[in-house]
């Protein structure tokens, strides 16, 4: 019951620290037969590591994944996957000045509440870096939904974004650009706003929007387990997210019924789509979209008042190499929770009927 | 795996139809020793249930609730609770209009691909009815958490909304007005418009605030199982739940790191709580708020047009007895399901150290 | 995690207490689709049921199982089955006598020291009764697998035991006696031997034998889910249940690996069948066979020292009616939770391949 | 749901196949706070590692663990444990006779069946070499469990046994003679024993007795998860095992009530103990002690008919290093598989009362 395991049926644990030796997971439940592409597994990797352009924090990870077992000539065999990602980058330096200090807005203080003792290295647990086994897991998720397709792209940065709805993009733009932005005049504007933040020492906030097509109608539980409730949990479990929402969204609480409901084809699809390709925690068929907002990075690179241990108040400075938007890098981390949420949902949905 | 079970130590189970001769649930993991108050049980379904006044659907159910297990001499045992409130509005009456009616941005067609056999009186499974049961294992739990105080009240029905701060507003207030408002001239307001929007024969959105007060530091689970992250899946199970935000929410997405950090004062609380009581998914002590949208009702009193389930258009005139906004009877559902999450996440706390 | 589900994909919660006013279940994840006769629920529910014959507890309980939901047009509809047994028999009498008083080898005590606050009337949740539920569920599960046949019968009543191997018995008889023992000369045997035992106001244990014939191969998982590790649970988890094997069973660790492999026909199917129907955890296609040992009832009718919860030896004097063996009525609920763990893992062998 | 999980609040997952890279798993759910003795984990990794002794498979492997994460200067920090024993025994030889030939009671034809796609080398995942990461969890678990002692003893090989109750024997003897017997003299015959079985190309079953101490009341849970329902589970799910029984046992189903019954002493203690500690599946402060039956290992020196994945006979000759009889490597296993229980249910046990 200690939260490091996702999903039911298809699940992954994560493990790991900061600046531990090593992170990585456990992937089980993932069924026999699939073809494993392991070139696509470190391409997602890859565009969720440090260094990989000048908007993101420039600490240097390779971030290869190796795998242990539950892959066999080259296909899953039904056993639980292990696969580790050695942390290269922790040095054996001292850390002594953030052991008894807490850094504002960050984890440090509630880890020390809950647990009395703590790895105060870097984050220790509460680091995001977590979040790259989450990647490897939702990478094979992927390959097992091989009808679906999962993209995701920033739609904000701070008060800039994309005023054209997701239907008017052209997802092939979104990797042609570091922000990783679906419309090429808006990411231009996000990367100077990034860029300019940084040079102030600080950071900001902004939203990412997934599109998931090729979804078979049927996924998703009633009551509980609705499909997009597990996709707002998912969500809301990777780090600096504060907000989710899905198809009308806020905006639909501002609607009325006869502007909002999706009126049926005859063929069963809906002529819009307000509700997002769910209805009642059940896939319809259509896209499901959603909207994550993320909040800015808290480590900023300005003094700040703070307290330590005692409860004295000390100052401290920002260093070290850190994201001043959390956003680009965050891109492939959305694809990869919903990824494991619809890998998810795709084997519970086997046993609806006899 | 089917998606009826909510939590992990504190549980609660919910089964039923609209339209079936009861719904109910079971309760489980809940301490022995607690001293139950069924009167603020009732209350609390009295609080949801239909007829209550005169912006709601006016169907006439008690919702009465009655206890069989867990409960002896004023205390819980620390066996399961099982519970079940009788269904009196089930008719006998004719639902074969609806048998093979897909009726627009309702579950209908989606049950129908998911299991091939559906309970289609009145929605089935997929009513918003099985929430009533939410709401007995919702006040159960608050009576666990004597010192925790979760207030929902509607903050916004249509364009209307609360234009204060939530430490602006003054509690006491939310039952005195039928929207349950937490602000009366908002209320007034939104009164008028939800009566406006019923003589139309329409529906309309809106959005419920939460605050949980008195919340100890610690809990929340690292990585996957964060408060906010169970706090989102819990809200977005409910029926008509569009979108989910906690602390600065889709705001924080524009804003800047240094706007957004919470400073420390000596004692360990924020002078400011951006954050929304919540560190890296553990409670932190401050106040824990977060604000749900609900879309308008889909069943709408006007003529539309869907398909059967031979895919031919039909003619559909909304009939029956339906809320214009299902907000003012949702903020008691949205505190069940806060304090649910809250119990569960209580008792996982006591196994955090040695 | 309070115990009271079993199960993980078809799985089934119980509450209730013996002298509560009524205990049920809920199952969930049961697939929509399946045809429910009702009247062998309640067939296998009267094979249970107090008062059937001269050798069982001659209380008198109707044991009628009443359904809420998840059945719809008698089918199952893929949505939570929600049922009650009605506690006819719980007279609102003085318990005050055992209030204080822990019977000998009986649970009064440990609910104490676990719970503080127990129903102590009758046993409370410790009590047989609860199988009840368990019997409901486990003739769904059997309705479910309509190509698997379980079969328990009573092995041995004391040292009275068959002395034949499953094969040669004729599983017509098994309802034929009281008993239901599957050998007509042992059954007279174990019958009178049960009489002469209450007649000396004692009690005495016994073994049941089950058999599960038409199990596809592939039933089971690797590691901890091993198919017969969850039929172990289950069957432990029966009151009064003291051992469990299955196959070669304890025969097994006295045997030579050379006599006891399982040698291969041309067909896949095995010369022997040692392994009991399972290899490493999963169905090989054989049949599936174990042995489940219970102890003599507690409650016996003559007079025990025992202690109050001062700490003083008090007298107490066995009184009410009970069963003199247990495993008569055992049959069924062995069955059940046979047919519970195939069930569940029935389905669990869905998501095995892609 | 695919069963590589063993817990509910102190978990386990475990990874890897017999000729794999590594094998692994991840602990969650351990409290923060616990001191780690690494020597001793490595030592029961010892106890279970292959060529100890001349009585086990002459296989080499240094079995080293490796940690890399949720212990941090020492102590468990409540993170998840990440741990690893890298394969040395792996070769890089052909395994093509065995790829498509079934071998005799083993699980190679069900993997087949079941998953299609399988890892043939070594026998995969259906290996024991899976038991090794359960070593390390088990002896973390008894490090959390500083107050409770698990000892276990093989006390039967073939038809050689311990004649005494576990309360005549010196447990300090088991670790003084290769066959891990409590007795010194049965010890000697056990050990003649196996030489000669293997001397024969043979292999030879056995039970492991096991005790548990200090064990507090109060642990386990009603209905399905009783204490020795979960411990009953644990030991099924080593490979190998038949049968397990605890308290009187199968030597119970011939007993009658008057001569079962655990009188109590006035100090809550009772006088025989015949129920092993557990009354209705909760601890009540007596030892707890549980007798495993396992078979003799399938992989035997001699020849042997059996089929290919065409159906043909073909002949298989034993080979390779294999464990005469594996019981004397299996204690340590039993005794990990019982701490884990005991771990998981002593957190559970913290939620029992508010």
């Amino acid at each position: 019951m200690a939260g490091n395991t996702f999903g039911k049926n298809f699940t992954v644990i994560t493990y790991g620290e900061s600046h531990g030796a090593a992170i990585g997971g456990v992937i089980d439940g993932c069924p026999a037969g699939i073809d494993i592409d392991l070139e696509a597994i470190q391409y997602d990797l890859d565009r969720r590591k440090p260094g990989q352009s000048k908007i993101v924090t420039q600490r240097k990870e390779s971030d290869t994944v190796q795998f242990y077992s539950g892959i066999f000539e080259g296909k899953t065999t039904g056993t639980p996957i292990g696969f580790q990602i050695v942390n290269e980058n922790q040095k054996s330096k001292d850390y002594s000045h953030i052991k008894d200090t807490f850094r504002p807005s960050h984890a440090d203080k509630v880890y020390e509440d809950k647990y009395g003792h703590r790895d105060y290295r870097g984050g220790g647990r509460s680091s995001a870096r977590e979040t790259a086994s989450r990647v490897v897991a939702g990478a094979i998720a992927k390959q097992m939904l091989s009808q679906i397709k999962v993209t995701a792209f920033t739609s904000s940065v701070g008060d800039i974004f994309i005023d054209k709805p997701y239907q008017a993009l052209d997802f092939s733009e979104i990797e042609n650009n570091i922000v990783r932005c679906a419309d090429p005049v808006t990411a231009k504007a996000m990367e100077e706003r990034i860029l300019q933040i940084r040079k102030e020492g600080d950071t900001i906030g902004g939203t990412i929007t997934c599109v998931v097509q090729g979804v078979p109608a049927g996924l998703g539980e009633p009551a509980f387990d609705k499909l997009h409730a597990d996709l707002g949990k998912a969500m809301l479990s990777i780090n600096a997210v504060k907000g989710f929402e899905y198809g009308s969204g806020f905006c639909g609480a501002k609607m009325k019924g006869s502007e909002h409901n999706d009126l049926y084809n005859t063929d069963g699809s809906t002529k819009t789509n307000l509700s997002g390709g769910i209805q009642g925690g059940i896939s319809n068929g259509m896209d499901i979209y959603f909207r994550v907002a993320f909040k800015p990075v808290a480590t900023i690179m300005q003094s700040q008042e703070t307290i330590n241990s005692n409860g004295d108040i000390v100052e401290m400075q920002g260093k070290g190499r850190h994201d001043p938007c959390v956003v680009p890098r965050a891109v492939v981390i959305v694809e990869a929770m919903a990824a494991l949420v619809l890998a998810d949902h795709f084997l519970r949905a086997r046993t609806s009927k006899i």
